[in-house]
């Protein structure tokens, strides 16, 4: 299954009002929607616009409205933290703040080799939580709490813009309708609101009294005092947001005994998969962006199709394409994709095409358009389609299904489904 | 309604990738096609295979998610046994066990006429329960336990394979996720387990003890000495699955406020329809396989629908013929179930002929794919839609529905609709 993240798209005036799918080559896609059967699908439902967390979350037949709390989890999975239920995670910016405690630079000029300053951060020990800290690319970093009676019901201290003071951690306790069950200790009433609030407000301490410390750890790390003297901005501050609870999803294989790996670049899919049980795989070279190996990504998955009954193949740069607006990127990003797949045509058994969700080159950000999707296999009912974009796919057999919905109906056709009834 | 029990099937290579469907000559099913609106149908939800039980229940309006725990208590309402709720039922075979208690033959050389039988075993009487046990069809039977503190979270005695003894009844307490609502005592929390586990481990000594005493007599049987005489298998033990709890259903005229019948030969589907209530006729003739007399079905179907508003006409042969993985027989029953059809064309206001699942000649068992539904008659909104099948239909005004929307599609266009809110 490959899926192109963010891939869909809307009607472009400068396109004739086709969409990038419409214009780009793509002769394997449109042999998987000629051969196969296709269909538009909402990943989470219509109307909704998906991050690519909780679209990958339905795509791999989990119910993103039970267990997602927020994108840490997921970026601290991705990033080769073993997590356990219950932990709190973040994402985390190395970014710059003056003497008065202003934000200069979200990203610290785009630091990167951050590892001295992660270790010096990781010696934290604050009583009440176990503190997990990790580097990953470029200026990004991930922060885990660990232990009893934590909460993810706090506010973040990234203010988003420049020119602001950090934001002071705080208990915010969600509406019951916004609670989810992963986090078992907000889903009860009026009862236990008390108790919730006590959690929030020692978890908000918690992270305030972590980002002090970080903020007196890393001001003085001769890695800054180093930058400082090049008038590079240091990574005195640790920007924290995303805070999720980390969900205990039933694994991937017990709920559809399909043995599955992942091959990918961006943390975030990579931590859903890893959450969900599946086999991750580090491929050189693949970077989650439009400069990625495609092809080293392409041998892997056939790799681990030898002990895999299936592998989710993703691209982040389509995607990534399309919240520059770069059009032309889009395109050429969409037509190595298809390169690729051509060697999974006489590999495989079934190959499905899809993306996460929509992200039109206009909008440049994600919309609830739903994705076209095509799948061929043996036994597959095809249909008229012939080629495969947003609209061809549309007229298709599948008609307008849900994300949930994908996995049951591969593992259904290839003879893995779960009968109910007699 | 025509229901052709697993007509609905996968593109077949030998028949240049059709279906049995597009291949048959079918004028009438085309005929309501053609006049009226189609669309594709998950009987339950995209990606998951029903069993007939299910699917009839869903294709009724019901929730089969609620009222499900097992296949017994339809089967035993179709043999004609007056259920109540609470009960307990079963499917049995007649089998044979040799002296070290190995079954040898899973349905005791296919006997029949097994009513001596069956009158020794409701002889048993053991203290907490009541049991009322009937023979139905050659070598099969049905058990129905009634009683208080009695629960239908208890394993089966049917080893599935000769070779091997009949298994001892144990309590296995589903998870809270597999709890249905059917049986409140399963639904509460850690408080009712206690209460659980103890009526599920009464349950399974009452089923052991039954099983014991029905061995007893049935080895002694006058009938079983003179079998054994003949060097036939001796029917000397009954083997019990799909144990279930008798649902209490919303009746279908209190739900539909339609007065309905139910024409079919087989003992599930007459049971799912007489515990909602509906009106079962009896058909001489009508034998729930390819040689069914499919003319009597449809003259028993127009005399009913001299009292009834609906009238559901089931035909199980091309299920049949689909496990038996006969193309030849498939194609056939749906030839003969279109030729009755015609008699409907003027006799009737709506017409609509759907499957209950796909039943693929090659998978030989049913799978997820969407069923093909058509409905004609006045008012409805033609599509472009000119033949019935499954590749067809998906291009139909109907789009793709779900089982519990059929009925209340149909009442709708009958005049028999529910208006919420004004």
């Amino acid at each position: 299954m490959i899926i192109c993240d963010g891939m869909a798209d809307r009607s472009i005036p400068e396109l004739a009002y086709k969409t990038p799918l419409e214009i780009a080559k793509k002769p394997n896609m449109d042999w998987i929607a000629k051969r196969g059967i296709s269909g538009i699908m909402d990943a989470i439902a219509p109307g909704v616009a998906p991050g690519s967390d909780t679209a990958h979350l339905a795509l791999l037949g989990y119910d993103p409205y039970e267990i997602y709390t927020g994108r840490g989890p997921f970026e601290a999975a991705g990033a080769g933290i073993e997590l356990k239920p219950g932990d709190i995670a973040f994402r985390a910016n190395y970014a710059t703040v003056d003497k008065n405690m202003v934000v200069t630079d979200r990203r610290a000029g785009r630091i990167h080799d951050t590892e001295p300053l992660a270790e010096a951060v990781q010696n934290i020990k604050i009583k009440g939580a176990d503190f997990i800290f990790r580097s990953t690319v470029g200026h990004r970093a991930t922060l885990v709490l660990r232990g009893g009676g934590i909460s993810p019901e706090v506010t973040d201290s990234d203010p988003h813009e420049e020119g602001k003071k950090p934001l002071k951690f705080e208990p915010c306790l969600k509406a019951p309708e916004q609670v989810v069950p992963a986090y078992p200790i907000i889903a009860g009433g009026v009862r236990k609101y008390v108790m919730r609030r006590r959690r929030a407000a020692k978890t908000a301490k918690l992270l305030n009294d972590f980002s002090h410390k970080a903020h007196e750890i890393l001001k003085k790390h001769p890695l800054n005092i180093e930058r400082a003297k090049k008038k590079l901005p240091p990574a005195n501050y640790l920007l924290l947001r995303g805070g999720g609870v980390v969900p205990r999803l039933v694994p991937f294989y017990e709920k559809f005994k399909i043995r599955g790996a992942c091959v990918a670049a961006a943390a975030l899919v990579k931590g859903v998969c890893k959450l969900s049980g599946m086999t991750v795989v580090n491929v050189p070279g693949a970077t989650g962006s439009v400069d990625t190996n495609l092809d080293a990504k392409a041998k892997a998955a056939l790799q681990q199709l030898k002990s895999h009954d299936f592998v989710l193949l993703h691209v982040k740069g389509s995607d990534e394409a399309s919240h520059d607006g770069n059009l032309r990127a889009k395109i050429d990003i969409i037509e190595r994709t298809d390169e690729i797949i051509n060697q999974f045509i006489d590999a495989v058994d079934f190959l499905v095409v899809t993306a996460d969700h929509t992200t039109p080159i206009e909008f440049k950000n994600h919309t609830a358009d739903p994705v076209p999707v095509a799948i061929s296999g043996p036994g597959v009912r095809a249909d008229d389609v012939k080629t495969y974009s947003e609209r061809s796919a549309a007229n298709g057999g599948l008609g307008r299904i849900r994300g949930k919905d994908l996995i049951p109906i591969i593992a259904d056709l290839m003879g893995k489904g779960h009968k109910f009834g007699e």
